[in-house]
């Protein structure tokens, strides 16, 4: 999609084409303890899974590995892929599309909160916090569908 | 990742956010017969999954409905998510970040090569035409493994 925007020297027109931005999300799942969620320092506020923008040059997984260490302090392996999210609704701000990886923590005593974090802590599955950013709740709820499935209750 | 690209109108330099590209790929399986190829009319020359770019405000499924229609006439219903592929060369002409669904025809005998497609054909699992386009070769090597998981030889 084609946009325009005004150049800021002489104030003519110039075109930006624009496209979704690609994210990436970490599930990292914490054996026998929970799912890790961040509390967000910027806006939207609320609590979210860690994650952010895919740079340009980087693959996704190394994007979602960066993401996790940054956000959460720990040095995380990826098991797989739980999905693609994409509803141009899903943030408020403008389109994304995330890539959200399931992963495990090589040590989960490295959970700290890192610069765009106030709190980082470990949830239940289920027993989610609130509020969830973005589409993070319909993440977080195909996750637990697919863990209870393979898990006896 | 900005870029600086000079105003068309003064020439004084403009910043421009960069960021991958989210395009979508469609595998789609003719029972019996194999998966659907197009043979590309435009650059990069070759065959390759039927596909193209995610527009602004289009969910990735929906792009890669659009995009079988487009280019091989098919009707499609989306099976599956085959995987994310987004290594930095994979496209010889810009960072793309592809989303490949597993999808399955309505109706084979619409099938027919659209306005992008010199040519539409169906090539047995792993008898794939040459050459192929972009990381297409990876793409359908890693379908071709998880069908053999699943299917007696």
């Amino acid at each position: 999609m084609a946009l325009t925007k005004p150049c800021p020297h002489c104030g003519q027109p110039v075109v930006h084409y624009r496209n979704p931005v690609p994210t990436v999300d970490a599930l990292i799942h914490i054996p026998g303890r929970g799912v890790v969620f961040v509390k967000r320092l910027n806006e939207p506020h609320g609590w979210a899974l860690p994650g952010g923008f895919v740079d340009y040059g980087e693959c996704a997984e190394k994007a979602a590995i960066r993401e996790a260490k940054e956000e959460t302090g720990l040095t995380v392996e990826l098991t797989g892929l739980l999905g693609v999210y994409s509803d141009p609704a899903r943030d408020p701000r403008q389109h994304t599309l995330s890539v959200v990886y399931l992963a495990q923590a090589l040590d989960p005593d490295e959970l700290a909160a890192g610069d765009d974090a106030k709190e980082v802590a470990v949830f239940p599955i289920g027993q989610w916090p609130r509020p969830l950013c973005f589409d993070h709740e319909r993440i977080v709820n195909d996750y637990a569908r697919l863990f209870t499935n393979v898990n006896p209750l």
